[in-house]
Parts: structure tokens; sequence; C-alpha cells
């Protein structure tokens, strides 16, 4: 497997070079919004070890990306009145991956709508704003 | 949220009252064949804990589920020569859940091969059981 490539954007984000609508932080992980998402409060959660994908990440940092995005997806559903969500995570380019700093997708889905197309289109800032201070309001009510 | 069915397939395969190619399990989790693959070796992880999806599990089995899924997705790499892997878990009809016992999909990539839709081909018998077969002598290996 390729190595790791400390300068992949979420590790940008994660040294505060790249600036990002951070929902969720603790000691292990960080979770923020996708600016492309593919339903409305698409969120990314990342460790902050580094790891490219599944393959190379510790199962402890993996089980603590897991908790976030467990954390994460109760408050979507609450934040956006979700009916469903769903948990995507993709290792390699034949996987699916195109940001090479693993990362688990959590998409708010609802009734009747499709996901958008991968990197489809990017979404207006105020309303990522408005979508990342929904989900922060959420998690705080927990 | 819908409450918990006992009936549903998987909890009748956690009872023994339904059979399935068994890659992996221990005290928190059981890992088979999907009999439905989207790609050769798709996996599903479940927690022997009740839990619909990810909006009733507990986070301990939750990060029980992923903990497994990290090792399967190791194993399955080495046992088909994978060149990624996709990591899915549907929550809910919206989310695109089916069987309503969590689960996670894990599902070994080729360059070039597109997943095939879910549930479109039933698999041959033999060949589950040559797949599962591959991924417990790779869990073995470690």
């Amino acid at each position: 497997m390729t190595a790791y490539d400390p300068n992949n954007v979420f590790a940008k984000i994660l040294r505060g070079e790249f600036p990002c609508y951070k929902v969720y932080e603790n000691e292990h992980v960080l979770a923020f919004l996708d600016i492309m998402p593919r339903s409305p409060g698409h969120t990314l959660v990342i460790p902050k070890a580094p790891a490219r994908n599944i393959l190379d990440i510790k199962p402890d940092d993996y089980a603590h990306v897991a908790r976030a995005t467990h954390k994460i997806a109760a408050a979507a559903t609450k934040a956006f009145n979700a009916d469903g969500i769903t948990v995507q995570q993709f290792n390699e380019p034949a996987g699916g991956q195109v940001v090479f700093h693993l990362h688990m997708h959590v998409m708010p889905r609802f009734d009747g709508a499709a996901l958008l197309p991968p990197a489809s289109r990017k979404e207006d800032g105020k309303v990522l704003e408005d979508h990342a201070a929904k989900l922060i309001a959420a998690l705080k009510e927990g």
C-alpha cells in the first residue's frame, strides 16, 4: 500500500492550515462537514492519528472513529429530522477513496431523496455554517 | 424509530435457526458472507446484541462491530488480493437498510470492477464455501 501522505487535505485541516466547518472534536477524532455534501448535513469523521485508510489504521483508532460516527449519526438524525443515516468508508481508489486520510461519511437521509453523486456540487458557506450550528446544538443536547 | 424485531433473518442466524457462511465470531460479533454478494468476499459484520441499527445500538457494541470490520478488511484484502475495500452501513429504509439488525458491509474491491447492484444475484454455495475458507485462513494468519 502507498504510504501516508502528510500533505493530504485532511491532514492540513488537522494542522489548522486549512479551514473546516467543525462539528465535533475529541482527543482522537475530528468531525466536520463535507463541503460537497451528498445530502444535507453530510459529515466526515477522521482520526487525528495519521492513517491512509482501514488497511493501516490502528484498531483502537478505527474504534474511536466508529464511536464518533455513532454520536454524529444520532445528532444528525435529530438536527435534520432525518429518516435514516447512510455510513460509508472507502479504502484505496478501487474502494472509492479520493482523499487519503481515513474518513467515515455520515449522511442524513430523507424518504424519497437519493444521495447526490460524490463531489457534484459545492455547498454555499452560509448553509454549511447553519448545518454545523444545528449539529453542534444537537450534540450538546446529547 | 420502530422497535427491534427479534424475527429478522440475522437474529435467526444468531440463534442458529438459519445457516450462514461464518467467517469470524467473538463474544460480541458474528461475521458471515452475504449470500448475494456485491463483490467476491462481501462480508457482513453484526453485533450479537439486538440492535436495529446505529440509532439504537450501544456505543460499545458499535465499536465492537468496527473492530471486527477492521480485522475482516485486512483479511479480505489478503484472501482475495483485493485492490481496495468499501465499507457501508445503512440505517432505516431511507438510509438503504433492508434487514433490520445492524450490519456493516465489508466489500473487497478490484480495479475497474463496479459493485453489483444490491441483492442482484444469489451466489453459488460452492463459491461461498470457498470464499469463507479463504477468509478464515487469512484471519488465522493474522
